[in-house]
């Protein structure tokens, strides 16, 4: 509770978590000349013969938008737009501190993936690129889809990839650690929103070869009406499996978890394989705390929060995409990239059971996944 | 051409003329769990259990998006969303540097009224206020006049409301260096979009009583197919005469141009009453250039632009006006605080004939409007 309260206190502060600063100052007549009237008209008519130019006169380059409809905050789920807020603005506050990007929220009332895709394609001009966050599955896949078809700038759903690259990058950590390759693993994925399925999708590509996909109703099936689920039902092992979560994770050496508070009991880890992984990524609340994991035999554990070992948080990753991408300009930001920033967060430190994640706080991750996505865009 | 160099040179500085900073350092593990997560959930579901709570626990309260289509930027015209950043990034800088307050700008894809409508109101939980911006007429009166309705923070279209407040104090002051009164004078006003509409408005309501407006087409009809100009005509001059521009201002004792460039000759200053006043304010190239009005017997001149004398400019408006709007948490900007603001500014300075408004870099004049604006709202 003192910590609700100093959270409170903290988001109490004035005018919030990030502001708007002048980065030319104007203290002169001839500076309000040159940034103002008259001497703003010349940028414009340079820019209306040439919209690239906005890159080179404007902050377009250095914006990201961070856009949401609050239809699935943290654990919280449809709080709605103003309610987003704080986590926006706290994504914004983190891209300049480790990356120095200039994001800003955008929370927007939206009933469908439709209202998003209209609203963030009417405001692209404005931004060199584009954070999807805490949209709601399966809206989030279409309103993603579609921008990055219609917009010529990177447009990234960070619950999905920025998930994917750091829990990519922690679970080989951790399987280096208990011995165990990637490949022959046994990996329950316990949700099947946003995070999970992108997670489900990029371990599939890393050579993961079984997975076993679950959502409230238990392992998922190949004739789910949610496309997105039967589509990952048939590329998994829920093609040949059926049963609860309790039944995914008899013998399963991984547990990765984006689902709900407190839905994994310590029987359900005792059931494990030997030496068992558990990503309990469920935020604010895990859907097992680490020390009944641990005392249930868990080998490593980890959870999205930064006051336990392992924070497996996407903080450790946009900062330094966005960075890349935006240095290269590039129009989108491929899978090649994503696994380059996953595999600089997996190298960056020397793991142990304990640290399979860089510290959250690190500047020096944010610059080499920078450089590393700059050169796949190359 | 210098100044155009010197101009593009210092837009080309990166990032730009704003940049968006933490407002909370983030430095420890400990800061990242209260900004971050876990921390971030609290104030989220305090917000969605209460949306005005986002006054309290965000950057909300303090931000104004800056909004504009780009689809009447300067005297430059239809140049686009993309075109139109570098005034709006301009604004932002204005807004925190004289009135405390974090404008952002938004530059749309925008077709109709309707576009800018539905973004606007979509994007409102984000912010405390919204700046309307280089929208065209007739445009601009129906996305005002429905967002007002719509939202419950204040919307201002500064083309409109902030030019018509300057010069409504401007020309009071000049008024009163040449021994004129408002009622009695001769106010032939040119251009009839967003501002020469405004402005006619503002100065009916302050008491004028011989009002000329007049378009690229002559004095304003009756029965003009533009209802805005139309319903104008009706309650001016306009309804009794008849004529070009040339017409209107014979005997004229105030030229107000919000118009085109080098539109109005020095014959037809000549032609104006003794101690003709001439606004020429279309930017970035006015009318007619003030040293021109004054060789054809101008008595006092001013422009909107800041390398000349009595720069009429919005600027001297809109960060007092905004962060008094803020600080009141008003719900709209209301006739009363406009009037208030322009009377600040009027009386903000002895007046002399070079010298019909205040400085543009006064933040004392934003604080002083800001007060007034706040005693209106109580």
């Amino acid at each position: 509770m003192a910590e609700k309260e100093e959270a409170l206190s903290l988001h109490s502060k004035k005018p919030g978590k990030i502001s708007v600063e002048p980065s030319i100052d104007i203290s002169t007549r001839k500076d309000l000349e040159l940034v103002y009237t008259p001497g703003v008209a010349e940028p414009c008519r340079k820019i209306s013969e040439d919209e690239e130019k906005a890159y080179d006169y404007t902050s377009k380059g250095n914006l990201v938008a961070v856009v949401s409809d609050g239809s699935s905050v943290l654990g919280l789920g449809d709080i709605g737009a103003e309610a987003a807020m704080p986590v926006m603005e706290g994504k914004a506050n983190l891209m300049k501190k480790f990356g120095g990007v200039d994001g800003f929220p955008i929370c927007i009332n939206a009933d469908s993936a439709e209202d998003i895709i209209e609203h963030v394609e009417r405001e692209a001009p404005t931004f060199g690129a584009v954070n999807l966050e805490d949209i709601k599955a399966p809206r989030c896949f279409k309103a993603e889809e579609e921008l990055k078809e219609k917009l010529d700038i990177p447009v990234f759903h960070d619950d999905q990839h920025g998930t994917a690259i750091v829990v990519g990058a922690a679970l080989r950590n951790a399987l280096e650690l208990a011995d165990k390759d990637l490949e022959d693993s046994r990996i329950v994925i316990s949700g099947a929103g946003a995070a999970g399925i992108a997670v489900a999708n990029f371990l599939l590509e890393s050579g993961a070869e079984n997975i076993v996909p679950a959502d409230s109703s238990g392992i998922l099936r190949t004739e789910d009406e949610n496309s997105y689920k039967a589509d990952l039902a048939e590329r998994t092992l829920a093609s040949e499996e059926e049963g609860d979560l309790e039944d995914a994770m008899e013998n399963a050496d991984v547990f990765i978890g984006l689902s709900a508070p407190g839905i994994v009991s310590q029987e359900m880890v005792g059931s494990m394989a030997q030496k068992p992984i558990v990503f309990a990524l469920a935020n604010p609340d895990p859907e097992i705390y680490p020390d009944e994991a641990k005392e249930a035999g868990a080998f490593i554990t980890a959870t999205g929060r930064s006051d336990f070992d392992n924070q497996v948080n996407n903080s450790l990753a946009f900062p330094g995409v966005f960075r890349g991408a935006l240095d290269a300009r590039t129009s989108e930001i491929t899978e090649d990239m994503k696994i380059a920033a996953s595999n600089v967060i997996k190298e960056f430190i020397d793991p142990e059971k304990d640290k399979i994640v860089p510290e959250t706080l690190d500047k020096e991750l944010a610059m080499e996944i920078a450089d590393k996505v700059r050169e796949e865009a190359d």
